[in-house]
């Protein structure tokens, strides 16, 4: 068994997310097609996070392991041809047997990009969330520097979240704006279920006067979700990268 | 009767292009239908070009005319409220009763966009045309300076082109490279049927090394669309500017 590291590129907005699930489209399940009608072998692909419906991705990676090797430039190139346009293997290259595309990662950046004005780019349609209200982009940026370091996030995952410990150090937490062209940076060591999602929607809600600066600090102290804004939606948010 | 000017901006990608015919999605189609709903009024949409099936504008110009005035930032809200995603209106003025889109129009500019590289990113697929091969940008960028000026431009027109008079001043013919992004920017007084898309499929021939850069001069002056290249595809093709 040979194993492969691929680095992916999708637009979302036809997927049901990343994860193979019954009867949907998903970008595993799409990748996994591509790679039994290429190869005739039944892979399962390990995705370094799970991107939720119309989530897009720059940079996620994916390990896959074949019994039959091949060499990497030409599995590229074969998958390319197989899979559809909205799904693109940047690269691939021969990974360590050890090497674990989830487990090993040891840092994410997510993209978060807005567009604040009335008319929005039919090329943007879908790779952006459009706010039509000015937003307070000063107020917006003081808020996201609050969150950088090692803080516990549950005021900041889904509700629904399971895992045992909330705690998650933020490396990058800012805003780059250039005109109506917005967009939120944030790198962390690990992220909740919604973390990104749920942060930008309290940012959002601090943007359009509704809130204070200090509430990020107050929910994160609460750990409590309910303090929290809503979920922005998901076609403003970017896998970018993954550290391993 | 009030005049309108209208700047429009769409992804020509659904659509089987700008002018109405029966029983196709078309731009023009699309827009005299939103009217409808909006005015109850059947409007006639005159735009300054007509756009191919797939091609795109980034400033495409019409002009409509209303019985009931309509203020124009009114008007414009209720039709983007009405349009599609892929079709927007950027702009609507009220115009003087001599003001027609196509008959005014003293320049244009046109773009067309090239990905040159194995992997194109999904969120560029329709948006550009993607050349595998690596191409001579300098040979490319010499030839598109050689039909600057007024010209005889029957050989770069469409063959069933049936306009008396083929000449058109060229005023801006050029190369813009950044990195595997490569763009061609053109600005005349008019354009004939399939004119950009024709000298750019030359232009690719020549940075593909299968012509000589001299060939453009040859081609102008046979004024024989048989000694061109071929029609390069829609999708790298936009409207993207019109001068009155």
């Amino acid at each position: 068994m040979i194993k492969y590291k691929l680095i992916i590129e999708y637009r979302g907005t036809r997927y049901s997310g990343w994860q193979i699930q019954s009867n949907k489209r998903t970008i595993q399940g799409t990748i996994k097609e591509a790679l039994l009608q290429l190869t005739g072998e039944t892979v399962s692909v390990v995705g370094a996070g799970r991107t939720d419906s119309g989530v897009h991705a720059l940079g996620q990676v994916a390990h896959i392991r074949l019994e039959k090797q091949m060499e990497a430039a030409r599995l590229q190139r074969a998958l390319n041809g197989i899979l559809p346009q909205d799904i693109r293997i940047a690269s691939v290259r021969i990974a360590s047997p050890d090497f674990h595309a989830q487990k090993s990662a040891v840092r994410k950046r997510y993209l978060y990009r807005m567009y604040n004005g009335p008319v929005l780019s039919p090329f943007l349609s879908g790779c952006v969330h459009q706010v039509i209200h000015p937003l307070q982009v000063q107020a917006m940026s003081d808020a996201a520097g609050m969150i950088v370091g090692r803080h516990d996030f549950k005021g900041f995952a889904a509700a629904a979240s399971t895992v045992r410990d909330h705690h998650r150090t933020v490396l990058v937490s800012r805003f780059v704006s250039k005109g109506r062209d917005l967009r939120y940076v944030i790198e962390a060591d690990g992220f909740l279920h919604h973390m990104v999602r749920n942060i930008m929607g309290t940012l959002l809600q601090i943007g359009s006067g509704k809130r204070a600066v200090s509430d990020m600090i107050r929910i994160l102290e609460s750990r409590d979700r309910r303090n929290a804004g809503p979920t922005a939606p998901p076609q403003g948010l970017y896998l970018v990268k993954v550290w391993y």
